[in-house]
């Protein structure tokens, strides 16, 4: 039911895993040559190993098996946040939210952002320990902040929507999602986006939309809307 | 769009706000005699008010209109849990949980839970400062922690459902749960629940369900089925 993942992005090409996950392997898990392993490369793709040299700076591995694993979703999920002050706050999202299943997070800042700078390092940790909780082979992509006005005028594919809390038109995701469509979500600061930055995301053709009856803290408007995505697919 | 909203259960008879409350008005947000406050007492109801005695010890209040606040919510919603080892993870649920509404919360211990007594009273706190920020009018009701076989031989109205991670016939919830149904939900520990206590909850009249395709842990296993509940209701 449950096993020990590991994390290699190179493991294609390089048979040692990384240090810190030959420290757990050898140091916590206590492991020893001639141990079976399931490694993954975050890009899609399980490896069945074996532990050769059970080395706490570098375990030597030799892959016997590799195989794809689908993420499940038939949509691509990429939420645009302003992360909050107390660092805390983003991390559960972004821990929560790798362990739902999502493709893209990028921090952005906006007009009344309190935070216009932030460590994607230490966020990528957090999905990489995630992924190895929720036994994922797929990493999510942290990009670095941006500017929201940068951001909505890029290109994206996907349909796109901004939520806020003014009390100007706008439809429940749950009612203007369709099952399928790859999602692009943007969430504001805890004052939210300003009046003016909403405008240019219409004008931009974000779609306003509401997250419920109750008014959310940014952390949990931001995992409300990627989790509507998934309960709307799943239905 | 924002204001600052107190909670005082008993507002109905004692015209002063609780100590915590009171230091906060006058020491936080200093506010004077004659300002306006809103009040909750967590019972569905908001009280306009007017502060007479700005003491920090407690706050002579005079309520000037009571009115009912609806949740917003044609359905129950009642989750029962088994608390993660990890204090700030069941601190966390409590806290998103109440902030998208939820009516009941139950702890429960079960053969292979990790954490067999909760601080209720440390959750609650949690729960009032939830509704203030999400400014709600309805306080979720948090049982002391009762163990998995006397709650599943409990009666309730609502329809029953048991999250787990064996392998055997289970029924995504979104497929499941119909808009407008009272819900109860269960979810396991870290460990899981056992196979016989998946068994004897069916027997009870709990309906297994999945949650989507990743592997969730307990907190947010309990988060996901709450807000699974909130988009089925929201379509």
């Amino acid at each position: 039911m449950s096993f020990n993942l590991f994390y290699s992005p190179d493991i294609d090409n390089i048979s040692q895993l990384p240090e810190y996950e030959s420290q757990h392997c050898v140091k916590v898990l206590r492991m020893r040559s001639g141990d079976k392993l399931t490694v993954t490369d975050g890009k899609g793709f399980f490896y069945d190993c074996e532990l050769i040299d059970a080395n706490s700076k570098g375990c030597t591995i030799s892959v016997l098996n590799r195989y794809e694993v689908p993420t499940g979703r038939n949509f691509k999920l990429h939420i645009a946040f302003s992360p909050t002050k107390q660092m805390d706050r983003n991390e559960w999202f972004i821990e929560k939210a790798t362990e739902i299943g999502i493709d893209k997070f990028t921090p952005i800042y906006s007009n009344f952002s309190e935070r216009k700078d932030i460590k994607t390092e230490r966020l990528k940790k957090i999905a990489i320990s995630a992924i190895k909780q929720s036994q994922q082979a797929s990493l999510p992509e942290i990009d670095i902040q941006v500017s929201f006005n940068d951001f909505i005028s890029m290109q994206f594919n996907s349909k796109k929507y901004i939520a806020h809390c003014y009390d100007k038109p706008k439809t429940p995701l749950t009612q203007l999602y369709n099952k399928g469509d790859d999602a692009l979500i943007l969430i504001g600061p805890e004052g939210d986006f300003s009046e003016e930055e909403v405008e240019s995301a219409i004008k931009n053709g974000f779609e306003p939309i509401s997250l419920g009856e109750t008014r959310l803290r940014t952390e949990t408007a931001c995992l409300v809307a990627m989790h509507t995505i998934h309960v709307v697919n799943n239905q």
